[in-house]
């Protein structure tokens, strides 16, 4: 069965890789369903966000709650009592979640598996390496394969689309303008701090900012934030 | 290291064969730490007999709350509208619960790592197979793997210990009580309708029977469903 006769699963975050991968899959699939998880996140931005995308493009879109990494605690997404330090030079960010794109995708999965889908897509990106190694091709081929063997799926049977797993920022960005994604991105949610104009200081603003420098572009979220939509 | 030296986390159920992974852990490791998932099972007996056998073991119990499976919905595990049905001859039995061990196994590696433990145990199985395969040796392998590369350790970083792995029930009885986990076991819970005295007539009850018969032993916990304790 070809891609556009299929339904797929995005993993819809309300951020600028799933946005953009959710465009992607508007053109590739038959039908597109999205996944949500609302996991202790420091901000409420973030669901909004999704929801708002998801409503533009008419995209069902399911809100999963998972308490687990607020009961785990301890780092600068989901608690708030932790500050977001800089990305250090070596080892992990206290931003990182433990385990978190494991545990999103393997929900994922069980949740399409229900729904009868074996397509999964997700925004995860290795090349700008922010030290998260759940985002890592080879973390995802293995995860695609342990899950599908958990599922019993015949050989590829499940399928992780991760389409922006070699792009830059810079070419997602202009990747998303030919998708016409730029359009969902002014509604697209990025900061760490939660702020909307965006803070503009945190490291997931600074690399969107960069993003867009770099392909040329002004941020739609930026122009949003100024009032010229 | 050598394991022991080292603290491992068991995933108990308050099973029969976590239990007895549970009294290989202590023979094994320095420290035993325990995680028990509530998902929404149809009988509190569960959480209870977990609770008593870590109580008596003096092993540290965390119980996390998923209330994914929950809402999910729609298999005899987790939904008490959904009779238990026989196991089929092909396909996947309706006690099937998409990807949970899979999910598991993803949390205790996510809280291991906060605790900075690296080795995982777990009671699967896959020679009484009863249609999981989310139990094989081939998926645990394989998410033994995925997980380790998500959490950035090196290769052989993370282990998943799957003790009964190719063991039939009876060799796994035998076992127990070389391992003296029968004291233990007379608190465990094994029947899927949640009775005490076990029901005798639900698939996990028969297996069980099964089990100690082969063994020649009697099960310690019908020893004291009768007062013989």
């Amino acid at each position: 069965m070809n891609a556009s006769e299929k339904t797929c699963l995005v993993v819809f975050s309300g951020g600028q890789d799933s946005t953009t991968c959710l465009h992607w899959a508007l053109r590739s699939f038959a039908k597109v369903e999205a996944i949500f998880f609302d996991y202790g996140q420091r901000h409420a931005s973030e669901l909004q966000a999704a929801q708002t995308i998801a409503a533009r493009l008419q995209v069902p879109l399911r809100v999963f709650n998972l308490d687990f990494f607020r009961e785990l605690g301890g780092n600068a997404l989901v608690d708030s009592t932790v500050a977001i330090a800089p990305v250090p030079e070596t080892g992990l960010p206290n931003t990182f979640v433990p385990g978190r794109n494991l545990i999103f995708l393997t929900y994922a999965a069980s949740y399409a598996f229900t729904r009868g889908i074996r397509d999964l897509v997700t925004g995860v990106c290795q090349t700008d390496y922010s030290g998260y190694p759940d985002c890592r091709d080879a973390t995802l081929k293995s995860l695609e394969r342990a899950l599908g063997l958990g599922l019993e799926y015949d050989e590829g049977g499940l399928v992780i689309h991760t389409p922006l797993m070699f792009m830059t920022k810079a070419e997602s960005v202009a990747w998303a303008r030919e998708l016409g994604a730029l359009d969902s991105l002014a509604y697209s949610h990025t900061c760490y701090e939660g702020d909307y104009p965006p803070c503009g200081k945190c490291p997931a603003c600074i690399l969107r900012k960069k993003g867009f420098a770099e392909a040329g572009l002004e941020d739609p979220l930026e122009a949003r934030a100024r009032g010229v939509e």
